[in-house]
């Protein structure tokens, strides 16, 4: 098996990205450098014979992308041990040079492509080519705007605070099985106004989401969200999709969540533990 | 809008499952009830005029199905407030009892459905209809045979309460930015052999088992998987995939996991935390 590895290394994304960041503890505000965990869409892509077809696209972490896209076939049952003849980036000269260690191919040894109608139920079949997080964000700006125009909301460091402890209270039933994210929607004053969960993260923003949507209540342009985790891509176009200014998340950004959030307009506090917070971007609405 | 509601709630899974499990803490042992967050697949299907899609298939926790349809919908920008007509759960009589509350279908105002090529990249476009957590373990089990015939590993209390500490160590540079999932795989006497991060827990599990692949390990019938995370339906499928008899989560895992962890005999630990654990299938291989 050939495993091809990088031309260059100029271009390639690394798996921890540094960013400016202001951190907020007690009555404390302190602007420092930071590191954050690098998220990239990656696009698996299989070649069989003269085939080549598109697979999945996953948000990862830049790092050991071969390992990635083997696992995740293997998982999915395309593919046996032994089943892979070479496997490399896309050295497509059409493809931006950031997109290029984005995709990476994985060539069998047979002449035909696996039946993978199994796996069309749950993943992306598209024959586009090229991923990459500024693509991911001009994508988004072609049907959302950045949130500048909306009522200026702020938010003091004590509301910030207080607003975990709110969230744990009213989770009720299914705070006893421990296995849940949780997601709530604020006032600025700190009010909880709905909290929903899910064993998954995304679910649990949508639900959210969803509430206020056949409540009539979008956009959520006078809300705070707060994540229990992490604060990922995903989690920010969902809140920029509902006009949400203001996000919260219990645990670390990933570094598209903060590049969405300064290309958007949107606030963003990250690390959010007692009475300290890190703030990503937005630092005006947080009235410290 | 016209918001359907469910007819039966005899076959409608609720947010919770009621499971036994056996704790263990220092050197007790007790056998108890336990609730887990119930997991099961979602379908959401789009209708507009006389066109029908499934637009996407997502592992959720059942109970509240219509905000997480609309949510989701408005947050990859397929819908606009007041675009959703009506929004019920699918009445197909070819649809399984159980399936019924598992696909929610949202018919628009317009006479065409919306262009959704962007989601494609994403997301799913199979016609296929009904889902359920059965459903899912039955297509498993065309793939998969249950473990039981591979070697029998047995794991001390003792091995499991050190290894969060031990995959935490091994977090190095990735460590610091705090925002990563972990998934570590160690010897049955607690040696740890790899370990791989990811902004994604399922990348994390996958680049583990995509490095044993590539290195000729797999199966990996003889070691040992830590997720810093919960245990999912995917996790579990990726171990089993891989032929990992023993899985255990720092956190609580989904009630579909354990189901998936029953029928295919692997063993399933949860609440690894300190100097204690749950274990919810195949006790047998914790020498407790």
């Amino acid at each position: 098996m050939i495993m091809q590895s990088g031309e260059s290394r100029t271009t390639r994304p690394g798996p921890v990205t540094r960013i400016r960041v202001r951190e907020v503890s007690g009555t404390a505000v302190r602007d420092h450098r930071d590191d954050l965990a690098t998220e990239e869409p990656l696009e698996i892509r299989l070649l069989a014979g003269r085939e080549s077809r598109t697979v999945a696209i996953t948000m990862r972490t830049p790092g050991v992308d071969f390992e990635l896209a083997a696992g995740f076939l293997h998982g999915e049952g395309i593919i046996a041990p032994g089943g892979i003849e070479a496997i490399g980036y896309c050295t497509d000269e059409d493809l931006e040079p950031e997109a290029r260690y984005n995709t990476v191919t994985v060539r069998l040894g047979t002449t035909e492509l696996p039946d993978i109608s199994a796996l069309e139920r749950h993943f992306v079949t598209s024959s586009a080519c090229g991923v990459c997080g500024t693509a991911s964000l001009d994508a988004l700006r072609d049907r959302c705007a950045p949130l500048g125009g909306g009522p200026a909301i702020e938010v003091s460091p004590e509301v910030v605070y207080g607003m975990p402890d709110t969230l744990r209270k009213a989770q009720g039933v299914f705070g006893k099985t421990g296995g849940l994210h949780a997601a709530g929607l604020f006032t600025p004053d700190g009010a909880l106004v709905a909290a929903r969960e899910d064993v998954g993260r995304h679910n649990a923003v949508d639900k959210l989401v969803g509430w206020a949507l056949l409540t009539e209540r979008l956009p959520l342009d006078r809300h705070v969200l707060l994540v229990s985790g992490r604060a990922s891509y995903e989690i920010m176009q969902k809140a920029l999709a509902a006009g949400i200014q203001v996000v919260c998340a219990v645990s670390a950004p990933s570094s598209l969540a903060v590049t969405l959030a300064r290309d958007f307009g949107m606030t963003l506090v990250g690390f959010l533990r007692g009475e300290r917070f890190n703030i990503y971007s937005g630092t005006e609405r947080i009235a410290a």
